[in-house]
């Protein structure tokens, strides 16, 4: 940790003055220095390669702020690296902007910085402007943190609901709801909590290397995040007006994670993934497709869990274990407040 | 306002399932449908004109969300739209992103979201992805905004403090501190309440038409926002290290704004602005310059308020208006907190 004058982030951290420019120097410019941050503007100016660019927002709220796995910090930059991956496309540049409460502890901050300087650092994509706001003690819950992204769209990627197709395959790159129960356990305090890592992490290299491999044969890509995965099919069913059909028995989860939504009460299919993807691609690609993701660890444990019908058109349904079907409705009500 | 189901904001419509879908539908995607927005993707795919963007992004904390002359909404929009206006741009593309505390009333995000669609409409530039997110109450304080923004730079802008030179002249657009002291009207309750109004506005016509005459002899501009225009000048002096005077007499404050410092004990070179810049300019062309700006609307009481110096480099004085010098330093501690 650096020599900085404050234990904990006051009002005056949120000034725009003496204090904002000390907390940059010491804290944030000194920790992801590149040549456009550098600059110390409000705004970066930047060089653009292609004349076509995916860009992205999300804030996380996530509470706890430090889970196994990964903090709000690392999440934060995966999670808009991933955004920018679902739309066939790699992180050029990325902003940040914390909103941090009054009285949160500097070491905190300080470990949530170097964190995103490790997670930008993996995604190999330079943070080059952001903000920082504080709020009273009581008008925020530690730290919130935007993410926004720029990315460059691989030629050959051409995501469209409008393209899904009678037959396709719905393949997902890992093990489900890893995510969600992470953090519910830890908010409940629950004891297998040590057994489950947040999947929290980056997937663009994942989803350039299959692009590269089968290019339009992929159909449209999407990350389970809030909502799970119950959701985004829900989501592709409705915008392709097309049945999705999976199988109970495909869907990867691991024991401790089965036993925990038994133990809660919830269902994987809708609890908070952040490192997983639903892709649809063609049938005729769908095992080389499985087999490539394979071969890369992030999605070592990607598999086909079902497949586009022109039954039952904008619905989800699930064979189950014991051979019956029922329908996977979106998710109603708030499952799990804050987990991103 | 549209029909919707619900009065308040519940945890529900930040799950990312049904709720959070029924209010997009209605809402954000209702007002601000766009060809981007449409897709309803997490990210938006955009054709990029140039080479070079600028790129920006801050979070809007503001409190009260509703004040005399605008609300947090249009103030997220200009204000980004003014950050990347400061890069010599206009502004291509927006992102917005919502934390929202459960129990904000429907009327008020509605009465936001008509506000943010008007203000973008009046500064030409789309909303084309977001996020929603959703925090218990006393987690947050009603509605934090995130914007954050993609610009196209003038081909004659060139804003670099190394540029800055001895005998430069420093322009302010417009009347200064109004921001500030509408804001802390509202929060004390004072009785001049009425007669002042927030300055947020776009401003980034009023620069690219000075960009268009002046080009190269604009050496930079900044935006006086939180910290006011005596840290804009002191960030200004440091990067160049050079000296900057100014002198108190021409400073343009209205008499309302003066009456009210005066009350509260604030200077109003501190005090906070969102409608204004402050530009070096070369002195051969800074009366032509101040011409121009007052020829429109936004910048009509544009003026020059001294010049650099090479003397007492890094350091910011102001001749008084008895004759005196005095240091202007940094703002130090927080003046006004959540003043944006």
């Amino acid at each position: 940790m650096p020599k900085m004058d404050f234990d904990i982030i006051t009002l005056g951290h949120g000034s725009g003055g003496l204090l904002t420019n000390q907390l940059l120097d010491t804290g944030v410019f000194n920790v992801l220095k590149n040549k456009y941050l550098d600059t110390r503007h409000d705004g970066a100016i930047l060089p653009i390669r292609d004349n076509k660019i995916a860009f992205t927002t999300d804030s996380f709220v996530i509470t706890p702020i430090f889970f196994p796995g990964g903090n709000i910090g690392d999440l934060a930059i995966n999670g808009t690296v991933n955004d920018i991956a679902m739309c066939g496309a790699k992180p050029a540049y990325l902003s940040l902007s914390f909103i941090l409460e009054e009285g949160l502890k500097m070491t905190e901050l300080w470990e949530i910085l170097l964190t995103i300087k490790k997670a930008a650092d993996h995604a190999k994509v330079p943070i080059v402007t952001g903000d920082t706001k504080v709020v009273e003690k009581g008008k925020g819950d530690k730290i919130f943190i935007n993410t926004t992204g720029i990315g460059y769209i691989h030629p050959k990627a051409l995501f469209n609901s409008d393209r899904i197709e009678k037959g396709d395959a719905i393949v997902v790159s890992g093990h489900i709801a890893n995510h969600g129960i992470t953090i519910m356990s830890q908010r409940e305090g629950l004891e297998f909590e040590s057994d489950i890592l947040s999947d929290t992490r980056s997937l663009h290299h994942n989803v350039w290397t299959v692009l590269e491999e089968f290019g339009h044969a992929i159909k449209i890509m999407r990350d389970p995040t809030r909502g799970g995965v119950a959701t985004v099919l829900n989501e592709l069913a409705r915008d392709a007006q097309l049945g999705i059909k999976i199988a109970e028995e495909h869907l990867p989860v691991i024991p401790q994670v089965t036993g925990a939504c038994e133990l809660l009460g919830l269902d994987p299919l809708y609890v908070a993934n952040e490192g997983l993807f639903v892709a649809v691609v063609d049938s005729s690609i769908k095992d080389a497709f499985v087999k490539t993701l394979r071969s890369m660890p992030e999605t070592r444990d990607a598999t086909i869990i079902g497949e586009v019908s022109s039954k039952h058109p904008g619905k989800v349904v699930m064979k189950s274990g014991i051979g019956g079907l029922r329908v996977i409705n979106m998710l109603a009500g708030d499952q799990l407040p804050r987990i991103c």
